[in-house]
């Protein structure tokens, strides 16, 4: 951390806050420019509230050095995490792929749906049975039913489940029949849900909130962390900006940004980042070029009667070609 | 609504469309361009899913006519709302104050600021007891001993409490305490809780999440509403931009804007808005100016030992020399 | 300016850079810290580039300490500027008003506006006669027959001119026949135009780019400065965000922002900010509340027959009312 | 074209627009519902203009239909435009390699790094001598000098040349040297340079701006095209977002984007996109997968004495590296 002083900062109040700063246990080394003062604080940092420094008079502003992340950093954990369902490993390098449809419909809807993304390769059946839905009058998913009918396909097709969990309360039952627990974008910074999620020993698969910075996402990450949940896979899943074409702006750089950061598995959702099924396909491939370690899609065998996100829904023979092209481009980028 | 279709669209493609539409029970109006075709649709379209509609691949487009709320929306209340708690009102041209610490930090320090901000003309208290915290490892609040300490500071004051709820589990215990429950930005879209907000009669705070449309905004009220809580009080505290001089940039065009689509109060939080508490007093002129109904501020008679936000505090005095002027102003707006 | 260095980052490396640093003429502060050694630079930085420093594999950030601009600065000047035109001065606490068409279309046209807005108090007229248009399709203006025009307004009413100069080609002719240069938010970055505009003794009227962060607006007035103009007036007219409600989103914060960073006069242009009429009269109020030094409006006694812009124009009648309006509140805010 | 009526506007409210519309050359289709009315607008509607509709009291929105740009729209010229230079295809297909340094800082360092990326396969030298930079005491570039060392380049490498072109003054000097003109990102809505560009018949490579929709990025290729000059190569490098770890946000989206919405070449800079060197090797694989026709990336063989933009240049070595990548994932996406 470092202490910008205002040019009117006297000696005197220099001196107050090196010795308050010391006396918090950090070392202080002072900078003495002709119009500035700067304080460089090492040791340990942790007991100093950086609001309550920015809010003295004589202060101009404090820079940050270090990310405020711990356990999701990469300088605390140098290796790779892979987290391993059902023998599936997701992180280090594998490309994964999780297909579905957006909300579970019926038994038949989904059952379709699952066998078709299975044979294509698909490793984990995506649906929803709780349904965060902007507006209160839309379809709000199948609820335990729609749950009981994910288990049922996987017993049939023996794909792990991901499935998104919403609140506190429903979070036992949905708990009880996922294999992944999805925590959407607009709860990202549910800090009570994440403490939750920190709680219990699934994998927790966090999305990025829409305009989270990565910093932010990477501290969501940590609080689930920090309860003693270490299981956690990121998803880039589109940012918004002023662009309007698309539903929201695929934020690309976040994958090797993350890489860089953390060591924790970083997957992407092209499709509500693009919010339209042709474009699913050109962003899953640059997702996997620029080195994601796998992908979210939604795939509906019937998308224009689907109950949500019918728009941005792959059909099951496109889905399949799809996953024609992302092998032959993993062999090439393994060379 | 009216559905853009693509140029390639065939005649027979145009009439499945309208003829589906029409047993969804509304009327269509076609009209036949050279290089497109349009249909309008009217009546009750309230069994319309627009993606589905948008999954169709004859259609280039679906351009919305009507905004998706109802109760929330002045078309359907064209009166202002104004909400009364302990006599004070809320909504319809009064400019009310709330103010407070960021965080309730001991009884000493609440009691101190509570009578500060009475003595200037502040009518609501504001304090939290339960904090959201981007960080795992921050002061998270004194949690229902703040709780306790508030119900002393209205008995002393006789300032109705406003203080924010987090989560369902703690919802109950919060509502038992406090006159307003506010739901903050991070929880905007945190369906569950809204919900739960829904269901209670105290009046709500919600606050405009980050990155949230107006419409969006508003559509959170609605789910409040639309569970049988009438009295949302919304709450501008600031969008994410690219600019990074102030933590959020106020959007100030969001209170005449909400003031014409919807009756709902509308108040501004400029200390979370600009982060910097010397913009505290300018961006609180420009929202009364504005016509918004009333401002939170954050009060700290010590903001370099505040818990948080200190930097954003005002002092007790600045705080009084800023209702006076405020009081001067909405003197001269009458005018 | 502040080194991050590398963890990795060896003692050999650390003391390569400080003797460059050094070499280039600045004295170097090394802050070792266990997981990092921070490198504050003082004295004459003006030597070092900065990305040349970023390049280096070792470093791991660098932090800005001082902001980039010195002319524009009110380190550099603690008093503001004020300029004169005509003898009505823009900046120091003064609000000036100035008003006019988008577009001038002709003469009757031009006349009957100026007529109005003069009667109604506004001290400048302001007029496009050179319009940079998104499509070339549209109407590009009058060109040097709106000028003509111009001066006709001005020789009758003795309002002073502003009006948009678009290149470099025209600049000239355009300078001819203006009072105050406006440099388009489109230009704010056209580097060629700044320096002329720096060359010439004209006051220059420069509005923020749609997205351009406060420090970068300064930049831009520091080129005008640089090359020895020192009469520049800012201009904030809205910047782009995710809203789509508004055509722009008020920076309403930069005013006070811009007031603490620099002595430049500051204005409001609230038309092209909303890009609603009905939202002129508000913003205008909040802009005058926050400490803006004037408000720059269309008017246009024919909205829906102007040649652009007339969405956001008032009408001369509703002009008139917010004049009173804004007079009782400057009287207000000065007790 | 479709207006949205107020609810309270009367019917002969509506029946005045539509006549107005109709003696413009359009005709009006009328939908009427319970509580709005809608008039579709099809025909010739290129005498309409927007803004006076806006403007009319009675109505309440317009919803544009068709994008406004025609000659770079894929509804005008179905199948891909090809540029030609020197005998490289730009676009339908193929990736092109533009590369060198940010600005030619000298004979020495402009040959070296010319004859390496050369050697790794670039078809494209760029570089520049006129220099657009934040700061007035940046250095500017070497101007024509530097041309003159580009071209010299040219004729060892037998490379084409790319350079900047900053305005109308020294347009004709640089379309002199250069085999493509660039236009840079902050010059994207400069109308008058736009316009010249227009008059020349060298290709162009337009740049997108840094808050430009996609619509408006088309717009301005449509301003360079109507003036007759169909070269038009696009360049996508980033847009502004809140994120501030990268200096933009690659929005990878607008590839597809483009390639659905029009015919013309679609680049991408991944250099300015991030600004760090470390990410162009990610960024480049996910623009080729995507479709991308080309890359322009920046390479130095010294980046820490780099007189621009070091922090984002590759050695040349990290440069060839990523062309043979480039090279396989090329290949295997042709399957």
């Amino acid at each position: 951390m470092v202490i910008v002083m205002k040019p009117s900062a006297t000696k005197e109040a220099i001196e107050k806050i090196q010795r308050k700063m010391e006396s918090l246990g950090c070392q202080v080394c002072v900078t003495q420019g002709d119009n500035y003062c700067l304080l460089g604080l090492v040791g340990d940092t942790s007991k100093i509230n950086p609001s309550q420094i920015e809010a003295n008079e004589n202060v101009d502003r404090l820079l940050k050095v270090q990310h405020p992340f711990k356990r999701a950093s990469r300088v605390f954990q140098p290796h790779d995490t892979i987290i391993d369902v059902d023998g599936i490993k997701i992180g280090g390098g594998n490309v994964v792929i999780m297909a579905g449809p957006c909300a579970v419909e019926s038994e038949e809807q989904l059952m379709t749906i699952a066998r078709e993304v299975k044979k294509h390769g698909a490793k984990f059946l995506r649906g929803g049975a709780f349904k965060p839905r902007t507006s209160p009058y839309s379809f709000q998913g199948m609820k335990e039913e729609g749950l009981k009918l994910l288990k049922k396909a996987k017993e049939e097709t023996g794909m792990p489940i991901v499935t998104e969990v919403m609140c506190q309360e429903t979070f036992d039952i949905v708990a009880e029949y996922t294999d992944i627990l999805q925590i959407g974008a607009r709860n990202m910074q549910n800090f009570a849900l994440l403490k939750k999620a920190g709680q219990c020993n699934i994998p927790i698969l966090l999305k990025r909130g829409m305009s989270a910075t990565i910093e932010e996402f990477l501290m969501s990450a940590e609080y689930i962390m920090a309860e003693g949940n270490a299981n956690v896979i990121l998803c880039e899943r589109g940012i918004r900006t002023f662009e309007t074409y698309t539903r929201n702006t695929l934020d690309i750089s976040a994958i090797p940004a993350i890489k860089e950061l953390s060591h924790l598995p970083i997957i992407v959702d092209p499709s509500h980042a693009a919010g339209k099924w042709a474009m699913v396909e050109p962003l899953s491939k640059a997702a996997v070029a620029v080195g994601a370690d796998g992908l979210i899609i939604e795939v509906h065998h019937e998308p224009d009667t689907a109950l949500s996100d019918g728009a941005q829904s792959l059909k099951p023979k496109k889905f399949g070609k799809l996953m024609t092209t992302l092998n032959h481009m993993a062999a090439a980028l393994e060379k």
